[in-house]
């Protein structure tokens, strides 16, 4: 990518800059609102963060309403005035928090917003008060400053992101009709560095599953059993040691077959990234780093699927020595999926591969305990290309395209009902502490974030 | 072996068939002691069991002595009066028992002898206060049939050997001059199945150890972090698989060395024992067996070593899916040795196979948590040929070479000190639920153990 960098328009630039302060403020009472979602005690604090949003909306001339869900609401913000032909885009964001606990570990009280060292410190500064807000501010921008949007928006505000979005696909294929739009705007993430902003382009899946192999009906002697009957335990280990070949690469056969390559241009890309594996390894504390040959660190986390062993147990694990041969065994194993991988087929695929692994004389379950699909951003096209010179435009360079290793099954279900293209444009930073005590958004990225947002309504206008 | 087989004498014959009822009363009052010694509220039963042996040897002529330990006294008989030339032999037996709980599944009381079907039922029956008490009624036959015995006698009787017998071995140490002897007999075994007398010819010793493996320094999560770290879980699982080949034989470089082969004249009398391979399997609800191949599964239990897992834990093993990688795993990994293997050797060979095994990034630890020698019969020689035609006398045929594939620890303590052969002859049957409720020891099984062990002293006098 190369590509020439436009300044921010003059009068949001200077509506922006004359209004720093308050901006601050709004968000500074926004965060002072404890709406952890997790604890019933706080429902309260959730309605009120609702609420808060629902008022700024409101506010900004959007026809908002709270709906209800199961848990906690959703707010919906639309404002559909901008001229013919100009795009609807969806914001998401949540405005529910992490609980704060340990509270004895916050420098600052979680919920009494703090700035330090140009760093906002408190519960959902970046997870995700303070990058919704940034969105609302950037709308309120362009309507103080011109009266108008180049674009139509919808914002969606959820309260149950910290516990699962039960609610949230459902109220998606409820409201399908009314959220329709050209694209999703996403800020949950971080950037790869501080000033280089970041395009996710991919999310892995999940397929997890709980081996368990049963031998003998009880647990047996090892003295009077053992050295004639096949130990489970040994078993699993050997089922386990199965999973990859002797360099790391996953040895299921099949595994790989559905997996579509990352485009050479973004493995290019990824490649000059400046990670450095010496760091990696020593915040790890570990001498060596493993996984599939072939591929660069970021590529094995961003782009390629897993195998991963999540938990073992069988016999005695307590303090000393029991000699027992046990009766059974367990494994949680997950595998990590990238596109076009699915999590039932490899479902299929991982338990045809235990049960040929298996030796006689044990039988083996596997059971599927959870799933997600991976998802892949489109790298190209117009909000793509929007995104990137939205970006430049506030942080003075073009983006980097990053990956993320788990998954935000959200970003699923817009894509998947809503069949719109899914932009994930996040201001949070490596050590943001998301969901630690002493969490924290830099100032300089929630300034250049309204920004970025602001240009971004501009860039996708029809030109 | 083909032998001829001597009537038991005449005089001893008459006395026990004359005094049978007398020797079950006798046995039925030993039995009514509740002499738990795991649990304290019973340390007056064991005393009062530990009195009863010293009566009933002092009753017989014996130089008789209670000698205190730690724990639960030593009660030491002598009697030294054989002819010039006699070899002196010292009889181990334990007047302790198991706890009797839970004493509801019991049929009958657990301290109240009950005979039904031609079994004694009671705590103790057959582990060991049976066992031992057809020693001191053979002792007592001889007596009062000829006023002598062929041999010098040494009995001594334990009370802690269901609490490991911590006080035995310097027991034995301390009094070593006094004990020596020409051959120890115990008899606190099985028999391979009813009608077959068996002598014990080995026992395998173990060597225990605790493997940990540690990789990141804390957990991670496995979406951001799986793929690219080794996986200490994975790399605990490749380990274990490594201890064996693809067949089931020990995979360790230098396991076997020390091994010292059974004689093929045993090996080809284990293969003919009537052992019913269906049946074990259906016991265990197992379709299929393991271990090494090239031996049958009494080979295997009795005469071959190991190497079995007999715990893992590592990461998430509660319910449902937790998508972690561990930073830790553990597994608890012991061998059953056979002679010449000793603990110290399978230790290192062990640690350094590990070692080799664990892949960078990762470091693990062997820790070895316990050990004993293996243990084997000196299965030719006066005192094996003295059994052996004893055995015969009693039940009729001669007795078959049996193994243990555990381990009896005491065993190694009594040849090790006093430098003695150990001859290993139990009465004891399969299924007779020694630590179990409804312990049970055949009524055939406790005439002939009399009339066995009476025997014995005749065969090992000098001819």
């Amino acid at each position: 990518m190369t590509m020439t960098i436009n300044p921010l328009d003059s009068a949001l630039e200077a509506w922006l800059s004359n209004n720093d302060q308050r901006l601050h403020d709004d968000l500074f009472e926004f965060l002072r609102i404890p709406s952890v979602s997790a604890n019933s005690a706080h429902k309260a604090d959730v309605a009120r963060a609702a609420d808060w949003v629902h008022a700024h909306l409101a506010r900004l001339g959007f026809t908002t309403e709270t709906i209800a869900t199961p848990g906690h609401p959703v707010v919906l913000g639309e404002w559909r005035k901008a001229p013919k032909g100009a795009p609807t885009v969806l914001v998401y964001g949540h405005y529910d928090v992490q609980p704060a606990e340990p509270l004895e570990l916050w420098t600052s009280p979680a919920f009494e917003p703090t700035i330090r060292d140009g760093n906002i410190y408190a519960r959902g500064s970046v997870d995700d008060k303070g990058q919704l807000w940034l969105h609302i501010a950037a709308i309120e921008a362009h309507l103080a400053a011109r009266g108008t949007l180049p674009v139509n928006l919808i914002v969606l505000a959820e309260g149950e992101e910290e516990v699962g979005s039960d609610n949230l696909a459902p109220f998606i294929e409820q409201h399908r009709a009314r959220l329709q739009c050209e694209a999703v705007v996403i800020s949950d993430s971080t950037m790869f560095a501080p000033g280089i902003p970041s395009i996710l382009s991919s999310l892995r899946g999940l397929a997890y599953f709980e081996i368990n192999v049963t031998g003998p009906n009880s647990d047996l002697h090892s003295g009077m059993y053992g050295g004639a009957v096949v130990n489970p335990a040994t078993a699993l280990a050997r089922i386990i040691a199965s999973f990859h070949d002797a360099n790391g690469k996953v040895a299921i056969p099949g595994f790989y077959d559905a997996v579509r390559p990352f485009p050479d241009a973004v493995r290019a890309q990824m490649k000059q990234l400046p990670f450095d594996e010496l760091d990696f390894k020593k915040q790890l504390a570990v001498d060596a780093l493993g996984g599939e040959p072939g591929y660069t660190t970021l590529e094995k986390l961003w782009t390629r699927p897993t195998c991963e062993v999540n938990g073992l147990l069988s016999g005695y694990t307590g303090e000393g020595a029991k000699t027992v041969l046990p009766g059974t065994s367990m494994a949680k194993v997950s595998c990590r999926l990238v596109p076009d991988q699915d999590p039932e087929t490899t479902r299929t695929l991982v338990e045809a591969h235990v049960r040929a692994a298996a030796p006689a004389g044990v039988t083996v379950t596997v059971t599927a305990l959870h799933g997600g699909h991976p998802w892949r951003a489109e790298l190209e096209g117009p909000v793509f290309d929007a995104a990137a010179r939205a970006l430049a435009t506030a942080f003075g360079r073009e983006p980097v395209i990053i990956g993320e290793g788990g998954s935000i099954p959200v970003v699923n279900d817009f894509a998947r009902i809503l069949k719109a293209p899914v932009l994930l444009v996040g201001f949070g930073l490596p050590g943001e502490n998301a969901h630690a005590p002493d969490e924290w958004i830099s100032q300089d990225n929630f300034r250049r974030g309204m920004r970025a947002i602001a240009a971004l309504w501009d860039e996708m206008a029809p030109k």
